[in-house]
């Protein structure tokens, strides 16, 4: 089929006729199927269950420094916890902190943390008029939610094949001092799927802030979560590049085991310089006595290594790669060549980011939720929710499984093209 | 022997030259003790250890709800370990968010949240001039921390037998709006020992505050931790107090299993009104997609219900109620009818507290150590580590043996009458 914009209106006309009678067959079909949800499903967890028997009640619950986990204490973590999250951010240990479930948690008493009391004794982000975050976009929509939360201005940078717009992060950072943060997820992004490359992650060592608050929130929630063994992007390890730039407070990097062990009950962690941990530790020891030590024990016993967990990440690959290949294949069959959209063919992480026709998102989103198949909101991946293009959509397919997945993108792809007709009609 | 009050110089002399000599002994024997740590005994956390067979790899992982405890979701906790916790407490199910393993971390977020959006819907505590807590003294040092690194002023109360000063309080609160708060641990207080009285909890829960964004911050840390079977002190239930009074939303309630399950691997959550949950639920979900819902269920699963955990707490009572009794003894043997400082009896909690004569306690901590002993820092029951009357002694019997207890408050009461009677002699 030829491109519809290059269709005349008669047969623009009798395309739409041809799709909404698919519509309605479609919607006559009842389906309930979800793309939205960025998480794992019950066969990938359950390849962790292992975990639940390491520990058993005569199993030894000192961790390598001789401390009994049960009991208050050790605020940074244990130390196998930390090599173990060390190793998959590949960050040396002594910069990491070990903590409870959630990297998201870690993200947010970040941001909390710096807006009551700044950071290394910086004024404290309330006290200023303005704080702003730089947000590549397509990005992570809890991300906008906390600096939104904060009330801290976002400004959108686009993402390109290489990672954010380094120019645009460069003058901003460098020229308005009201830039205390930037949003990153630098490998397998969410949504993208791109992966920084080399020279962008240099760059961002090698910014020159006018902010000395500014910090590089690094969220390398992906770093192992490889679709394939033998296609798979890598990521310059950003903490040695900040070092060598003369930068080495620039960044904290955040990981968790959410999508690796249990997206409820694993670990997670951040890495940063030695003279940010002094600064964090200082209010977390306000905070708690210590994090569930038992819980990375139990990791760190099961995974044993960053190997083991790469072993283990590959069974989780094998579940999901027929997911992203099942909506991808559709994609490439029904729209190839139409011009009604373009989308990421990921290498790994837990989404493929669509990018529709300018206008027409959300009307899709809203056509597929009508025929029985949700969709992640249209506007989530932007700041405030609102693309100003209506343009991008993200797609998540680990959740159902392989057929549920070609079921709901046949319906994603007849309402792209009932909505892009509709659109280019009412241009004509 | 008489009061050293009583005791002319020369008796004062002779009795500094014998507690000289004896304090010499005591140094030569190289002691290394600790009186300071709140913290379970190995023991206490090996009778938990049945907890890491609960779950096993071919355990069901559903909750009440049929919801997966391994995966996202459930912001607020399962529906079991609501129940649990809610039982502890004595409140509704439907009260209760079950979190993490830290209870202080819940209300430093609480403050933390107050700071910097308020509570619901009033002017944040940063853009205020000034904001105040009632601290009733002696009081858990953790508690005073957070409010001195948020910049909250606080104004001490002091503690009676039947609970904090209430007359105080009440004034307090009525008249200053910038009173947003109170710390208390209504239950075997943290370090008195104190259980507040049913009369101290109405008056409470019937406080008329001139902030309507004043909340009781109601630590109850040490409901279910009884010494004895046959001597228990009973709490009334404050939410259901406030809520009869007109008063719902004043309370907020926490609790614990740090020190029923695992000190650094328990569940920890809170109590409040509809309305209070609801307004701490719209940021919670900003920080977190939910808890650690896995140990939440293997919790919910060794208890089963309160009965369980009491019938737990027996065994840990077993261990802990003669090393209580140990330093009792000694206190009573030793400086029974001195006068040189008052103790408390408590009939459950962590902690016995003990008033030297004033202006004596920093000495004596001093003293102690340099003889090998470890105590609580002087003035760290008082907000600002800075106790007035230098007075206050926090004594923590659960860690050591019962044997070490002894030898610990032998080295103790020895350090009590040789800084006493250099006072003295220094006052005649």
């Amino acid at each position: 089929m030829k491109p519809y914009k290059e269709m005349t209106r008669e047969e623009l006309e009798a395309q739409k006729a041809e799709l909404e009678k698919q519509f309605a067959d479609a919607k006559g079909k009842g389906l309930q199927l979800d793309m939205s949800r960025g998480k794992p499903e019950p066969a990938q967890l359950d390849m962790g269950m292992a975990l639940m028997d390491v520990l058993k009640s005569d199993s030894d619950m000192k961790c390598m420094e001789g401390i009994d986990t049960r009991n208050y204490g050790l605020l940074d973590g244990i130390t196998e916890a930390k090599h173990l999250m060390a190793d998959v951010m590949g960050a040396p240990a002594e910069n990491v902190i070990v903590f409870g479930n959630s990297s998201l948690s870690i993200m947010y008493d970040m941001v909390s943390r710096s807006v009551t009391h700044g950071v290394m004794g910086s004024t404290p982000w309330c006290k200023l008029d303005k704080v702003k975050f730089l947000c590549p976009v397509p990005g992570y929509d809890r991300h906008f939610a906390i600096t939104q939360h904060f009330g801290i201005e976002m400004i959108t940078i686009p993402m390109t094949s290489d990672g954010p717009d380094m120019d645009l992060v460069e003058k901003y950072v460098s020229e308005d001092e009201a830039v205390k943060g930037i949003w990153c997820v630098p490998k397998y992004s969410n949504p993208s799927g791109v992966t920084y490359s080399d020279e962008t992650v240099k760059r961002f060592a090698a910014l020159k802030p006018a902010a000395k608050d500014f910090r590089i929130y690094w969220d390398n929630a992906y770093a192992v979560h490889h679709l394939y063994e033998d296609k798979q992007d890598t990521l310059l390890e950003i903490l040695s590049e900040c070092e060598k730039a003369g930068n080495p407070d620039i960044v904290y990097e955040f990981c968790s085991t959410s999508k690796i062990s249990f997206s409820g009950a694993g670990i997670a962690a951040m890495a940063s310089s030695p003279a940010n941990l002094a600064d964090i530790k200082k209010t977390l020891t306000l905070r708690t006595i210590g994090y569930d030590k038992v819980n990375q024990l139990r990791h760190a016993r099961f995974f044993k290594n960053v190997e083991g967990m790469l072993a283990h990440m590959k069974k989780h690959a094998d579940i999901i790669r027929p997911k992203f290949e099942a909506v991808l294949s559709v994609l490439e069959k029904e729209l190839g060549g139409l011009g009604l959209g373009e989308w990421t063919k990921p290498l790994g992480g837990y989404f493929i980011s669509f990018d529709a026709m300018d206008g027409c998102a959300k009307e899709i989103v809203a056509k597929c939720k009508e025929a029985g198949v949700v969709l992640t909101g249209a506007g989530a991946t932007f700041p405030y929710g609102k693309d100003p293009k209506d343009s991008n959509i993200r797609i998540a397919p680990t959740y159902p499984t392989a057929e549920e997945m070609a079921a709901a993108t046949d319906v994603f792809v007849l309402c792209v093209k009932l909505v892009s007709v509709e659109k280019l009609l009412a241009q004509l």
